[in-house]
Formats: C-alpha cells, structure tokens, sequence
C-alpha cells in the first residue's frame, strides 16, 4: 500500500524533472492522482510514464502558453499549445467558469492539447462555485462505430457533475463505450472471456477474447450492438469528438493522436493535438440556488430510496462508489500493480527521484 | 396511403377545434407532423389524440402565456403554462436562439409544459442560423435506474443536431434507454419475443416478454445490465431529467405527470408540469463558420467512407435514415396503423373535422 502523498510528491517532482514550472508541477500531479483516488487507477499514476516517454518524444510541451485565441461572452477556444491536458485541462475549465460568473454559463473547446486524466476531476471543479460542470475529451481511435469495421473513435468520455445542497453532488463520469479498456485488461491478465457487447474482431464479428482489441478488433459503442442501441453509443461518442475537435481545430477520428509514444502520429493531421471541451453552468442562471439544492437533495433522495431488484442492496447515486473509495484511499492509501511499480521505480531512477517505499505490502 | 399535407391540415384543424389560435395550431401540427416524416411513427400524428385527451381533462391550456420568468445573458428559464410542448418547445428554442446570436450560446430549461412530439426537430431549429442544436425532455417513469425495482425516469430523449457544408447535417436524435417503447409495442402486436437487455419484469428479473412494461415491468436504461454499461444510461437518463426539471422547477423522477390522461397525477407534485431543456451554439462561436464546415464535412466524410462490418452495406451518419425516410414521405405518403386511423376518425367526427381520405389502400 502506498500513501497518497508520497506518491503526489513523487509525481510532482517528475513533472519538475521534465521542465514543469512549480505550480504547474503542482496541478498537473494533483489532476493525475485524482484518479487513483477515485478509484480509476487505469488512469492516475500508473500512466505519468506514458506522459513522460511522450515528451521524450517531444510530443508534450513542459512550457506551454495556454491562451484564448477566439472567444465570445460564452464561449472560447483555448489552444493547449502542444502542453499536458492535466495541466491545459483545468486552465480551459477555468475559462469556462469565468465566463459563466459573467454571463450564466460558459462553454470552451480547447485544441492542441494531450490526454487530461479522468473527465470527471474537471466537471468537479465547477461544484465549488454552484455551477453544473461538465467535461468531455476525445482519444485516441479504439472504438468501431454502429457497422464499422475501422477504429474511428476513442472512448470519448463524458462527465457532468452537478451541486446538491445538505447531500453529496451528482457526478456522472463514464466512457462511452459499453467497457472502458482498462476493464478489458483486467480479463486479458486473468484469461476470462468477455461478455459480448464489449468488443469486435478484426474481422468484424462480435467477439469474447479480451486480446481481440490488440489484435486488431475495436472496443464497441454503448449499447454493444445494433439491436441494443449502439448506434446511441456511436452518437455520444462522436458528439464528443465534434464538440471537442471539429470546434476547436484539434485533430479528430482516426486523427487523434495517440497516447502512447511508440505509435506514429497520423501523416496527414487535421488539426492541432486532441481536443477537449468543457462546460460551466451557474444554477442560479436558472432559478434561486437554494430552491435548485432543495430539489436536487430531493431528488438524490428519492433515487436512493429506491426499491432495488432482487440481490442488489440499493440504487447508486452517480458518484457514490467513486467518493467512498476516495475517502478510504486518503486514509489508506491504495495498492499498485507490480508491473506499474516496476515501470514508476524505472523512470524514477532515469529522472533521480525517489520512488517511495511502500507502506506495506502490496495486496 | 396518406397525403402529408392532408394530415396536416386536419390536425391543424384539430388544434384550432380545441381553442388554439391559428399561428400556434399550425407550429402544433407541423412540430407534430415531423414525426411522421422522419418515420418515428409511435410519436407523430398517431399521438394527436393523446393531446385531445389531455386537453379535456383541463392538463392542456390552449391558450399559454408562454413566457420568460428567470434569465441572464445566457440562459432563461421558460414558464410554458401548461401550453402543449409543441408549441412551448419551439418558442423556447427560439429564446435558445436569440440568446446565441447576442452572446454566442443560448440555453432554456422550461416547466409547465407538455409532451413535445420528437426532440430532433426541436434541436434542428439551430441549423439555419449555423448553430448547434440541442433538445431535452423528461418523460412520464417508464424506466428503472440500473439496480432499481421501481420506475423512475422517462425515456428522456437527447437530441443534438450540428451543421455541416456540402453534407446534409448530423442530426443524433436518441432515447436513453436500450429500446424506445415504440418498438416494444410492435413486438407485442406480433407476439414475439424482446432481445434481452430492453425490459425487466415486475420482480425486477431481466425479461424478454414485450408484455412484461404494461404488468407492472420496466424499461431499461441504454446498457440494459450493469455489465453492459445500463449505469451510463441512467446516467443520461438523470442529466436529462436534471437539466429539464430540476433547473427551471418541472417535475422530476416518478413525479412527472403521464402523457395518457387516464392515469392520475401524483397528489404531492415538486414542480409544475414536464421539463424540457434547450441549447444553442453559434459556430462561430468558437472558429470561423468555412473552417467549422469545412472539417464537419470531412468528419462525416470519412465516417461515411468506413469499411463496413460483413453483412452491412454501410457506416451511416446520424440522420441519414430519417432524412431518406422524408424525402420519400414528403412525395409519396405514409400509411397509419388501423388502430391509428380510426382514432384519429373518431376525434374528427367529435371536433367536426373531416378526416382525410386515403390516396391508395393501407399498407
């Protein structure tokens, strides 16, 4: 087990290594671990190599000047200028709440930019102002659409988080695939079989081998299949992509960067990095904040006293698992996979920081 | 066979029987009527007597001072006053508009409103002023949130509807659940079985008898199971009904009210009426109009141009069908169901309005 703070200012100072001015170092550590600490270890510290072999590729400025290069009362384009999305993320996420202190909400697609760590960190940062905050990015193209044989979309999440007022916010945070990759590598290191719905071969053909994917099959839309609505999956997905990258000038589809190193960029890009794209919402734009609280209280309540179906305990509020973990992993801390420990201890030495000990033993 | 422009009239006529001005009885038939050309049967022309109903159980007011009641540069909330949702809808999709052309976006959360007709034309409203369009509605509880026994959320459609260039618009119009009730009706007129993942029964347990939603059963949310990713259904089941409900003050969850006027309302309402929620964003907004079509176009281009899996002709972009469905429509007509046709005659004989002859048999 390893304690979150030590594995924060083990990140810090890598992010300092490769040239992060402090306070950016700061953010962009902070933005990562956001998602051991939520539970999505797919996406927190386990891949700051990734981040750094992508600079080591020169992919990843360590110095960028984010700045608005279109805007309206509501709206802007932020340009990442080629920085880390841990870092262009929460800046445009700024902007976006910004604008929405002025005019009621405020809407930014950022382009020229890289991967921002989980979707939801984002959303959340509008909580603490009563806004609604909403986050999206598109990534790298793992997903057929409805009938495709190709690759054409990334798992494009969505996250939409939203204030209560005596219970805790609503925060939706999901890939819009049926199954995020990060579950589908579990299966391959244990050899079990997918359920159907996750993924195609590379023929085309629905299929229950987790190791499809790499072998060149596709993760699928939401939905799984035509006859299970995936063509809605296909829909949210590329509405990300749009928002994200056709608004902005990123790159999009089959164009999206890739997030890891070793795979080429496309040779004929159709725009700047990927793309995200962020929205702020002041609910008092809407009506008193305090009538907005008292029903979305009531509402949360009433959903979680549901009646729920036979073997299950009760119906989920979007984000109660995540912050249950959370609370226990600050306390506790949290475990790594041998191989991610292997991979931080390696770049640890390359960069001469300390990697910290654990705790105790790994479970 | 019927002639579009028949039905039209007649259900202009039917509006004007039931006290709405002449301006507002054809916005109503021509929202309604839209339906049926983009070939969502179970929600056009067929519906018109639903609305009749409501109307002389007094839950319609023909004549709604449709207004706005709370706003800031970007935002308003619209009070529909019990008006039908096919005339509140496009006033407050227009508000959307004008807030968009002055400050780049425009957004509306409406109460006190009624059924819409489909949420795709209300989000195509934005494409001839070179906007995104996006539409929202909740919907009387036919669906139960993954784990829950109980029905707590509406269908709650997303529509959202982007321009491009030389190419036809992408227009995504969806419910968020696996299966739309629609298609669930017809399975139970042909007495076949539902796919597995559309309904659970009244125990809670997933079923495949289609009959399974009217003795007391569910629909589910897009996913269908847990394992299939149905908690990112409920998720956007939830942000529909949040946006459109919560925000402007409608009623929410299990306590918005049914579309057929034979079921009751919940003695102990929290808001007044349904909920929709509009949006509105200027393309040029965020860059200039040529770069944005220029790149949609490709987009939708190179989707389009996908290898498709074995047995499919091809990728299809978001609208494609419905638009092919109108162009034919339009020109040769469209047949209603038996049970359709002889409601529809039945309101007409009632309200003194003729009911228009078939071109050729019925289909």
């Amino acid at each position: 087990m390893f304690n979150y703070n030590d594995l924060l200012n083990f990140s810090t100072e890598v992010f300092l290594k490769i040239g992060c001015p402090q306070d950016e170092a700061d953010l962009a550590a902070k933005t990562l671990l956001s998602a051991d600490l939520r539970g999505v270890d797919s996406h927190g510290v386990a891949r700051l190599t990734g981040y750094v072999r992508l600079w080591k590729a020169g992919r990843i400025n360590p110095k960028p000047n984010v700045r608005i290069v279109h805007e309206t009362p509501s709206t802007a384009v932020v340009d990442g200028d080629s920085g880390l999305g841990l870092v262009v993320g929460p800046k445009a996420m700024e902007v976006a709440i910004e604008k929405a202190e002025k005019v009621g909400t405020g809407w930014v697609s950022v382009k020229n930019t890289n991967h921002f760590g989980i979707a939801g960190v984002h959303a959340m940062k509008a909580l603490q102002k009563d806004m609604i905050g909403i986050a999206m990015t598109n990534a790298s193209p793992l997903v057929a659409p409805t009938f495709s044989l190709e690759r054409l979309l990334g798992t494009n999440p969505i996250a939409v988080a939203i204030p209560a007022g005596e219970e805790p916010p609503f925060v939706a945070d999901f890939a819009t695939t049926t199954a995020p990759n990060g579950k589908l590598e579990m299966l391959q290191r244990k050899e079990e079989k997918a359920p159907e719905g996750w993924i195609q071969d590379k023929e085309g053909y629905a299929s229950k081998d987790p190791h499809a994917l790499k072998s060149g099959g596709a993760l699928l839309p939401l939905g799984g299949s035509k006859e299970h609505g995936s063509h809605k999956g296909y829909c949210l997905g590329a509405i990300v992509d749009i928002f994200s990258a056709v608004l902005s000038g990123a790159n999009y589809g089959p164009w999206v960067p890739p997030f890891v190193s070793f795979l080429p960029l496309a040779p004929d890009p159709v725009g700047e990095g990927i793309g995200h794209f962020f929205g702020a919402m002041r609910v008092d734009a809407f009506r008193p904040k305090e009538d907005f609280k008292f029903h979305m209280d009531k509402w949360i309540q009433r959903f979680r006293a549901a009646a729920p179906v036979p073997g299950q305990a009760r119906v989920e509020i979007p984000g109660d698992q995540e912050r249950l973990i959370q609370e226990i992993r600050i306390k506790e801390g949290f475990s790594l996979l041998d191989a991610v420990i292997k991979d931080l201890q390696e770049v640890g030495k390359e960069l001469a920081v300390p990697f910290p000990k654990q705790e105790k033993e790994n479970a």
